[in-house]
């Protein structure tokens, strides 16, 4: 079965920044995307107080140019203020055209 | 520690596709999977008054030749009439034997 | 934007391990992990009467080095007595030093 090279970008953070992020992949152009609640503990620097709580894990696949920029966006808008993680890894999916490929 | 390279095959699609798609899994021999509720968008084309919507992720290790005939069970048997996406990557697994390897 | 190598170790088992694997986790030094419930299915072999039950996938960010450590400790002391997979994939990350990196 054919299938097409794209990069899956997972960006986890506190379940409240959800909304904003999901509206923001939507800007960017992205075709799908899903979320997943989760139990997620953070690097002791970051909230010193806590090594759990509630976060959301949000998942979109895109060309590797929008993983790029969506990767850019967070980095510049999010790293500073919140204890957000991204990262971006290779998949191979059928249907490219459901992913603006 | 010494490991073994299979495929993780994923799948999203609407939540009530699950007990099917899992049993089809299991006919398919799979020895192992997960399945996550997640809250999903879809494609504009294909949902065109809904971006979100809940969702269910299917996950499982196989070898790459049972990889390639699940998805290409689920390429004929599901993307015509479902909002579904599917896609492959590479995994490095413990104890083979577990999934058919 | 820069990115960084490192392994995603995804351990997945019973829900009631829970604790104990985060707890292992933070005492390796990891610095975020998120846990996932998930519906799960088995080996045949390893749990003959039940192809499905709860689950808790635990994915953690680490060095190959920590990686390995991880994925060594969970090989053998869980591989034995519980129906534990485990496995690790390659991923960029951003914001290396969240990680040990």
């Amino acid at each position: 079965v054919k299938t097409f090279a794209m990069k899956r970008v997972t960006i986890v953070g506190e379940k409240a920044l959800e909304p904003q992020l999901v509206k923001e992949m939507h800007d960017f152009g992205v075709t799908g995307y899903t979320s997943t609640v989760v139990h997620g503990g953070g690097a002791k620097g970051t909230r010193p107080s806590r090594w759990e709580g509630p976060n959301v894990k949000i998942e979109v696949i895109a060309s590797p140019e929008l993983a790029e920029r969506i990767l850019t966006h967070v980095a510049q808008n999010y790293f500073e203020k919140y204890a957000v993680i991204a990262f971006v890894d290779d998949v191979q999916v059928l249907r490219a055209e459901k992913f603006g490929g």
